[in-house]
């Protein structure tokens, strides 16, 4: 596909020396694709590594995800998922899943936390999430759910992972998955690039969806064998990524539009 | 975030010195939030505790919720229930519950009454509404159902609460708690602002949707325990809410360019 | 609510002196209704009695629901569910169930066929469709569901309703109910206009679902008893109404736009 | 219906000539319809056999569903499944399954393979899709399911159809029927017709759906029997494909003018 104003819009930005401008603009398309597929609810958050510097991790400040823009995006130390310039913004109070990941797996370029419906119903149970659609063929045979209980020390409240114990204990549950779920919290899914990691994260809630709908119908159900699984690089990500693409494109140009031409802004929908 | 148009606005309209203005628009807001959301469909209410009197609650005329503006906004006396001035409208038949619920609970500044789609379910079993998901973390380890046969005197009809005594069952029912059940009928959920009780009631929904689905896998579900239950105060409120308001502006934009530039109006849909 | 387009649209129409200019214009808000509420799929239809002459039906030619205009309307006799004026237009198959329905009652202004997608799940069991939600509380303890097999005759063949026996034997089923579900099919609502037969007809879909929902949480269900049904005077058929044609005037004012300023018509989405 | 810009778009075009064009523009719309009805997602591909010549079949490239354009169609060789001219196009992958269902089926116009969601969970079980719902009238009284381990040669890997061998397995389950299903991956549907094909593949999705729903609530439900189903020749397809169409074309029209008015492009969601 040609995008007949790349090239004008890198100009116009003047982000061509960026080693990271990609991956910022993959980023923000990421938010877009994963709010439209309905992965991503009001909170949850994406990260990607730093091509700069595989020490250092891109992430929006603390936000709703439907308007997060490129400015929004902190840089943050891998090390302790500290900001190097917060700029005065609220940094996300679980960015300790995305930096202790980081940390335990080199291999991964990007970390996805989200309230994934059809993920929750599961994590509630002993039933453990099985590949049982062709396209969650990337999945392991059985995929772990991290249970904050087991890591909580006295006093400690919550469900959410706020500090680097808590970020290296569903490290440790992640092991070398692609994806983790979260007891009653979603699920964390990680890949090599933006792209995957989105792209695995949507069909994560489409396996999870299949595999309870077909539970209800029978207990006996035939779940994915070893020599169905398939390698990363035999999933072929950028069809389901310009497809995801192509769908938010239409819905925020259609918003756009709107407002570019009649001024609104948010104040007036409160008339 | 900054809204250009905000201090324009409320100079062009007026409304600096008017201490419920901010209450009123919030008012509007919850509506389209609440339609977009689907928690409310063509009934179901908001109203808010009024900033200049405590006795004194705003609420739309009997209405569809899609067509809520601020000038349908009625006051309401706390103590009986009755508008102060009807303006020549229709009020509520269930302002009932709001009147009963602000005399009862001195706390609350904002209440929402909906058929929200999936607690209806759930409220026509003897299963209770259980906390699953971390962020229904306000929830009591069980919210109470209200059976409207409990209060029914002989002759009485209807599930529909349109008097003071069956709004005051309903708030004794609701206790000290930021939701109930109503059997058959949906819920009442409060807050102590109109976000609070809007972002709750979209919570509310959302886990009544995990539980359920997770009771169809398996009856032996894990609940959240106390330490994972939060103080209303460690909720970022707003995140979800600007999330929410984002969604519906820009269904309202969209909406709202079209009828403008082309003139129509809901007659010219009959041609 | 004031329509600033109604004078000058009847005005420039001409439609002032014929008596149905309301029922046409409201058969195809219910047509545009109904499939933006996923009653009406590909197929279904809704008729009105004529305020002529009450021996007289409208309807819709044979065509798909989403493009129904007024001009589409034909005239047919009550008496034998046959066109007036075909105006070389195909009649629909199953017109037979609106006449014989209007034949067996004279109470009956408006009828709706449609696949309602919540009722055929019920419909294949011997559960029968009963009311649990406040605003389907105009449906009998129990609706009858219409089992084809018991009228056909050695040779027939189909499921559908395409000759007067056919018809007769389903309003027989549906005696003097609001609504009567149809076996594999769907089901036929009625009422004293076209608004409530609509808003009934959202609202049966709306209560099969819960009703399902809860059957598969719990068999012990609380269905309404006789002080919680209602009678259709206390139902405010306005305010749904309104609602649902507030949301598909937004749809329907988004695509008008578009096709009017570009000049897109059907063929150009096969470029 | 009459379509104002038909001519003078065919003679703009100079597609007059050429017999396919029809096939062509009729296999975007089936893109179109099938994205927009969730029948295709990310993957899934639609073909339909030359009018010009009966061994060669036409299919769009490796590609997004959501971005086909008559461009994009190749041309292949039934015999082998091989492009006649790729024009430096990647050819898709599962092609095998367009090939060699035209070689069993001489009377197959047109082959889809979707990732249907609401056929897959049936799929996973014992249980067999069967007819429930008036409109799947074309289905057999039982549709068979693929299993690709039925045909697993040592080595063999993946649960995709990526060889003639594989192709032809497929062809000979799905026999003479208008539909199998696969084992966790979707299913095939073949018609007269891309039309046809197109409406047949949007019933199976409906029809799996409100049998696992039934079934859900008894294991006992009454399915269709042989004087319930019909003929092909009984079935009018156009009416459920320009109403898909409609619902198309709302959507299209909306992005296109959006883009078109402001230069929008992908790349610009980027910002």
């Amino acid at each position: 596909m040609v995008f007949a104003g790349g090239t004008r819009l890198a100009a116009a930005q003047g982000t061509t020396a960026d080693p990271d401008a990609e991956r910022k603009a993959d980023l923000v398309t990421a938010y877009r694709i994963l709010v439209n597929e309905n992965i991503l609810d009001s909170f949850g958050h994406v990260s990607v590594r730093s091509a700069r510097d595989p020490n250092i991790c891109l992430m929006p400040r603390a936000m709703p995800p439907s308007l997060v823009a490129q400015d929004d995006i902190l840089a943050l130390r891998v090390a302790d998922s500290q900001p190097i310039d917060p700029k005065g913004r609220r940094v996300n109070g679980e960015r300790y899943i995305h930096g202790e990941i980081y940390k335990a797996r080199p291999d991964v370029m990007s970390v996805i936390h989200s309230h994934s419906p059809s993920v929750i119903p599961l994590s509630l149970t002993a039933i453990r999430l099985r590949p049982v659609v062709a396209q969650a063929g990337f999945l392991p045979p059985e995929t772990p759910t991290f249970e904050i209980r087991d890591v909580r020390r006295p006093g400690d409240r919550g469900m959410q992972v706020t500090d680097s114990a808590r970020g290296a204990a569903l490290a440790r549950v992640l092991s070398s998955y692609p994806a983790a779920l979260m007891r009653g919290h979603g699920d964390v899914v990680v890949g090599s690039s933006i792209k995957q990691a989105v792209v695995y994260a949507a069909y994560v809630d489409i396996n999870a969806r299949m595999q309870m709908q077909a539970l209800l119908l029978s207990r006996d159900i035939v779940t994915m064998n070893e020599p169905e699984l398939f390698k990363p690089e035999e999933f072929d990500i950028n069809r389901p990524w310009e497809h995801f693409k192509q769908k938010t494109l239409d819905d925020a140009a259609k918003a756009k539009v709107d407002r570019a031409q009649f001024g609104l802004d948010q104040t007036q929908t409160k008339q």
